[in-house]
């Protein structure tokens, strides 16, 4: 039995990476692609300019893309992933949840919500019980699911590691992002070759509460946020993918960085299709994790750590993870297993 | 009357851009070139792979290329500037300073021992007392001052600037280095492209030592370090040069992000014939500095900040210098001007 | 006196370089800009995204930016440069024109028309005589006169000298250009990181027609284009400006590479303003033009050329210039003092 | 029954490809691994510095290297690989192959040697049979052939296919080659990165020779080279794996683009383990192949070729080839497997 599912602004980057994620996977089958107005009617190969690095799968290629609109998706579709531009999903998304249909997405907003659930599968899992909230508050029939942003995604797998073994206290974190980050449009090749970009609007504050909702207690009705003080500092660098983080986190209690690297090495992780073996890859060497050399590790699904230095509070340390693959694409779809495994479809 | 001056490690990348702004110089006349055994006797153009922007001067050209030796140097040369590596320096260099030569050196050796001025002239000129005490304890005739690392040059005028005004008392810095950092072949192709490095070997402690004895006070006999508790993550990127650095300091008193931009703006430079005419340049714009677009203010020698946020206990901001001009080449350079005009020459 | 300038299209990349050229000219003064209706009534400093790494000109900075319409630039004003985007410039550059209007443009349209004088001074500054058969035809009471594309400025002087002095039969060219040529948002950063593109749509025609029109003979009633085989093959590298070119010149004459050099040095270049003291600089080293070592050479003006080979029929060699400086402001420039060295102002 | 093979020269880059692809290889198992004495007696893990995308597989990192010595390599090894650098090849090769080693060899010394097969297994796997005649006449029991360089290797399957269907008669060829056909540390970042450098020093020649051999008759007793008159230029540029080529072929019969494509899709291949199953993709796409986007098509061992446009005497186009997989590691692989199937080994 699979579960048919749609993709929302699927000629995206992020759309294009979840489509080479799910054709192969066991338990879903492409059903839906939505884009935008001009491009419905097409075949998928004509709407979007495939940018992967394997080639289009055969069958998708010729499926015809639909409008963005609910009426336009066929009912039988039980689960929907939308990888839809903020702006565009601020007004699409609830319209398609209020009819009925469940969805984890990967758009920004709502992901603060007092009743939105925003998870990663190995970290708050619990989480989902918002869906009873959501449905109580909005009276949606359906249900929404946010993951995070890839920059979030990098730190906090390592952050909830030390957080249940020491306590979070206080994060410092400075990044490192690829251009994928952005979308293929995103960066121009004359702002980024030789040079950095110091800031990147939204994604500060982003990591900050994100990182706090996600690590916070839910109780049944409500998440109470974690109380650490998180500080980010994002910049643009010329990469490709695999977001590198330099993290100082301070701990409650004082610990060594082998006391660091073993909960990261002993966190332990959910058992979904896409999820790695081991969810955090912890490197001896200090001169790793790299963004080339190990984005790719487990299939793109593994978080890398490195480079641990203790600190007057606390350690230092750096985190890696592929960011359209860990980050975006594979976030929701981890999301997507999750409402699979927890009876949501 | 001019200063005659001589260049040891001349061929290197630091000793080209040494030559490059020594050239033009009002004081300074260059008289010897020095470089390994290999290169001795030839001329400078043989001897060197000219790799400046500019092309080398002719004269310069022209000129023949000694051993690096005390014997090999004319007595008549009055400042020395050293580039040379800290292997080769930690023996060589104090042989010159006892055959009596003035010294001003890039070199890494040494930096931190108790005796040896270690100085930004715009920052900590009064440190060039300790020469009296060097001469006291080592018997020696000449002087030996030293540069600090380009990383902690690119920080240390913003956090003083913030210690004068308001107190500094925690520093966590991460930094995205230019290859030229590394010495023309320091960084291949295939370790950089589409990459980034989470670490560069002893330069995170550099940064910590060295910023506190910069920001110490210097007492007559002796320099007190600073007590800041200073953390740094150091990072390759693939730019060719300069330096950004995000830092967040806590401060003593609470401050505004415009409190912390007005110290740094109002920071009281020396002047020197090639300090620039505003040490810090601080940029309204959130995302800049940018290393392509900003490392040549003033001829390579201004240090820029921007991207001021508050936090629970101080600022954080972007900081970003010309690594082998403000950081290296003309950081020696700025060196042996305070050298004359303080009357050491 | 000076003469009062105009840019049409001066937010543009091209039109910030035509800017930083302009405004420290000894005979022009800047005393109009224009850009695109929603940019109009705006100061110059809000209108541009400023991205040329000096900083803008004050007085420039404050200047009100005016609509792209002959009603609105002044009429005191004795000569435009046209940065317009070519299917902008379709329409609007004809209208000034018939306005009476004298315009050097950098756009792409026009170019291999019977009567508009394509030109680069130094190469075939008579062809400025089809200005009479041009106001004869369209009734026109201004002049217009273009500059090549980029790519085909870099390899036309070489071949120039070739032509005059051997007689050029067979050409292959193949480009390895600079990402700016595309313009500040031409090519995404996901394009060409870690990439290249074997093709420029219509740059390779081009190069091929626009290079037998400037190698042409002007007779006084029209230009007889040069029946050189010219086959092009254009490609986009990462690298930000400088486009490098490797060439094949078949010539009727036997020659040898020293030949082939000679000739090259010898070209005789006209004295403008902006034109370098010598056009084509000659590198005997075999590694040599490169684009950032080499592109800045004499203000980014000069021609570079090195590599030379002997091939069955001639010589193969590589040129060099930077395609925004030599290659597009820079050209629209010259023609603009050619304009007023021939009395056409 | 496998055969055993050893990888000479197994701690560099290309040593490292062949031991990723001879890892999983069903005919060969690896039995040796040499490197220079100062690396023999250490584990693999120790003595290389892996740098390949894919974890170091298990039972190789726990081989011990032993030195590039006949004597040190045990006897029962059928096959060696070598990918020394020509400058070692140079003597020990030779020295293997007295011993009565078979041997595939990508070192560049040897490779046009009148009695060293010089073969593309889908493109002259006839030229095997001088291993005969290098058996005559060097009293060798062992057997030595080459694969070419990884530039000649990228145009010569469409040149074949071209000169099989037209007659070949000049070729013309611009490079665009990737950072590492110069190994790990080959190029440094400050040479490359923002830059290309318009030679390659040998490597021009290389492609002129070797292309003219490859496509030579074997008539039983030696090879004909081929009278194509080739010429090339050779540029490095930031990329990190794949070369991209432009080419001109001019052929005896005239010719449509169509026809060329059609000749090329159509060439026969070898079946081998390694080979593709198709050697030559055609897009129909102007700017495709692309290095990032296709370098690795068929597992990197596709040759992917575009941008048909006729000239006068033939047509230009555009061919890709992962370096280090089709034109190194790979190409070394494939001549082993030739070895094994026509009886060898």
């Amino acid at each position: 039995m699979t579960v048919r599912v749609g993709v929302l602004g699927a000629t995206g980057a992020v759309g294009q990476r979840l489509i080479q994620m799910i054709d192969p996977h066991p338990d879903f089958e492409l059903a839906a692609l939505t884009a935008s107005s001009s491009s419905a009617g097409k075949s998928y190969r004509e709407a979007a300019k495939w940018r992967v690095e394997t080639p289009i799968p055969d069958d998708v290629a010729e499926m015809t893309v639909v409008a963005t609109d609910p009426d336009e998706v066929p009912d039988d579709v039980d689960l929907l992933f939308s990888s839809l531009p903020s702006s565009v999903g601020e007004d699409v998304e609830p319209a398609f949840v209020e009819d009925g249909y469940v969805m984890s997405s990967n758009s920004s907003n709502f992901r603060t919500d007092d009743d939105i659930p925003l998870t990663i599968p190995e970290v708050n899992p619990d989480h989902l019980g918002l869906i009873e909230v959501q449905r109580d508050e909005r009276g949606w029939d359906g249900a929404m699911i946010k993951n995070p942003n890839c920059s979030t995604i990098t730190m906090v797998p390592p952050l909830a590691a030390l957080d249940e073994a020491f306590g979070l206290t206080d994060v410092r974190v400075s990044t490192l992002q690829a251009v994928s980050g952005a979308g293929y449009d995103g960066v121009t090749s004359m702002e980024i070759i030789d040079n950095a970009i110091p800031h990147i609007g939204g994604e500060e504050q982003k990591m900050e509460t994100e990182s706090q909702k996600l690590l916070g207690e839910f109780d049944g009705a409500e998440v109470q946020w974690h109380d650490a003080d998180v500080a980010a500092s994002c910049n643009r660098i010329p990469t490709l993918d695999g977001h590198l983080e330099n993290v100082w986190a301070d701990t409650e209690e004082d610990i060594t960085t082998e006391d660091a690297a073993e909960a990261m090495r002993e966190y332990e992780s959910i058992d979904l299709p896409t999820s790695p073996d081991q969810l955090i890859h912890v490197f001896e060497e200090p001169d790793r994790p790299q963004p080339r050399l190990d984005r790719m590790r487990d299939d793109g699904m593994q978080v890398s750590v490195g480079g641990f230095r203790e600190t007057t509070d606390g350690v230092q340390f750096n985190c890696l993870a592929h960011n359209t693959m860990r980050g975006a694409a594979g976030a929701s779809l981890l999301n997507g297993e999750l409402l699979l495994e927890e009876g949501y479809l």
